[in-house]
């Protein structure tokens, strides 16, 4: 069993040393796994979308840490949920739901921060050290999760595969640009039935086209390792070529 | 026990690697934690203010090497510290005397360079490779600290608290930029009894006001996560909109 | 026995955690080690050279999974290296080379992605979590190296260290620009036997000189951490002087 930190932290500050210190210093044994602490910072949606892709190949059995919280100090809810071989902690805005969806079903509970001991010591402003490190160590330490919440009927959903059709247009969403400036869209690879397409991003487009290997210099349709259609181009960036965010629209024309 | 690492690398060059190779090689069941590579290179002011918010949440009995050294090559000392439960590896130049200093009393020895063996295999380009993390591992694995070094009486200071009051202004200093824009001042939050400042940084000023909550568009006054006072904006940069810079002197004239 | 990775993945994506799930799910006892994910993308030399100068570091019979590999779903092999004490998993794309050539002697098997099984799960576009995390996992976990692969005779070559002198000139090459703007070129430091040079990058230069100190304000050569001319200025980036890129040539004028 190891435990897995998703966040959008980022390196340069003591918050990932501090969530690190804290679970070590309640579960000495467990192991500390990163599996970033990029996600743009406040955007739910990234930290969904990554945490989603990551899931199929994390290891059985597994607690996953995730903080991605815009909304510190609100009134959303803090929650552990059971769901397959997986244990999530974080705070209940959605950032769990795509990887639970994938899953199937889920048991919540709602962390109950006054048995735990944890409401004197939550400042507000840092729950990742205050609330959820803890009690993820308490959990990799033995303690069960219906000792440390109360159940919970409901979860806060978010839909990260809303896509379109229009005639002989997909409208999706960016959901990542990697660090080689693919554009990484919500639109399975299943839909692309074509070989070439205009794609268009805000007042940016290309001509694309499905290409079986990499001498094609222009925009390229590829099959990306979630099975998901990325736009591509052959040592160059994508992203930057259409000036592609997350979170924008994007479509595909058939041109074909 | 684990082994925290605390330094100016950064993570694109093969000098982390190295530390925890070295780090292994002496000592392959420890196991190493990373606070942070990213203090700014050579501010040893900003790497003290960082090890001093973490060192609260770390594991007792825990070991932390500590580099950033402006320095290497020159004259400071190589330095073991005991002080409550930790033990400090680094460079005697200020690195740890905040957080030393918050836990109150200290044993400080300088590390034998030559009956350790270190000296001849030191560089004098990369004391973290060739002295700090060795001596680390050692230590790690059961060498007492007086085997590894000579008792030293005194250790360089590093004052990261001054700040002084000025009629209606308190002049403090920028300590940290956190990746949410977030400037982290050394003002303790106690000196804030007021609900509305003009804060200052060089030329930059603009006003700002102590908010319970995140709806409030401007300049906020808010109690960071380590107590002191922090200026931030919601969703935005307050570091970006008040051009400020690490280590810059930061003034708030109440207004109220 | 740890795992090290070295790749060109950056922080920001799902890809370093897909490699620690997967290895993690078939070997949980492995302790997984970052050497870096920083290489420049798509730089196999960048790799090749950051893996050379670390391995002398890593502690004895370390498994070392390398992947910086712009020819995904091209035709270089994947390979299993044993060489010295180590075990290289990656690409066969010469970033292994310059490492195994500081060792001497190697053995080298192609992973044989039928009897493995990995062929049905390869993607074609993330070798790096189909095939080598799985295959470094199986070895760390007690697979003998020849149940998993064919022996292979040869390998891609890379030379790192070609370097030429012309008259009263050395030329090189820039290898590295670490965080604080150092060149690290391929010139051993054996070579330096002078006190002043003009240092050219493409159309930069500057006047530079031996300097036992950092006392000195312009450009330095200097003795670098592996035994390699780097050039440096006290405090300042050396490279953004000289204007100065990776993979660069470089060039020395001896003036004295």
């Amino acid at each position: 069993m190891a435990l897995y930190l998703l966040t959008d932290f980022g390196h340069q500050d003591y918050y990932v040393g501090a969530l690190k210190g804290v679970i070590k210093s309640i579960c000495p044994k467990v192991e500390i796994i990163d599996l970033t602490h990029e996600v743009r910072k406040f955007d739910v949606k990234h930290g969904a979308f990554l945490l989603w892709q990551s899931l199929k190949w994390l290891e059985k059995n597994s607690i996953i840490v995730g903080v991605v919280d815009p909304g510190v100090g609100t009134s959303r809810d803090p929650v552990m949920i059971r769901s397959g071989h997986f244990t999530f902690v974080g705070p209940d805005n959605g950032l769990f739901w795509p990887a639970i969806q994938s899953i199937g079903s889920y048991e919540a509970y709602k962390i109950d921060l006054r048995s735990t001991g944890l409401a004197e010591r939550r400042t507000g402003t840092f729950d990742g050290r205050d609330v959820f490190a803890p009690i993820a160590a308490m959990l990799a330490c033995g303690k069960s999760i219906d000792e440390l919440g109360f159940e919970k009927r409901s979860l806060e959903i978010l839909d990260l595969w809303r896509i379109r059709a229009e005639g002989r247009k997909i409208v999706g969403e960016v959901r990542n640009i990697d660090r080689f400036g693919n554009i990484v869209t919500n639109i399975p690879w299943g839909y692309v039935r074509f070989e070439n397409a205009v794609v268009r991003v805000k007042d940016s487009y290309g001509r694309a086209r499905v290409s079986p290997n990499y001498e094609y210099k222009g925009l390229l349709l590829i099959r990306g390792s979630s099975d998901l259609l990325e736009i591509s181009i052959t040592k160059g960036s994508a992203a930057e070529l259409l000036n592609a965010d997350l979170n924008d629209e994007i479509s595909l024309e058939v041109i074909e």
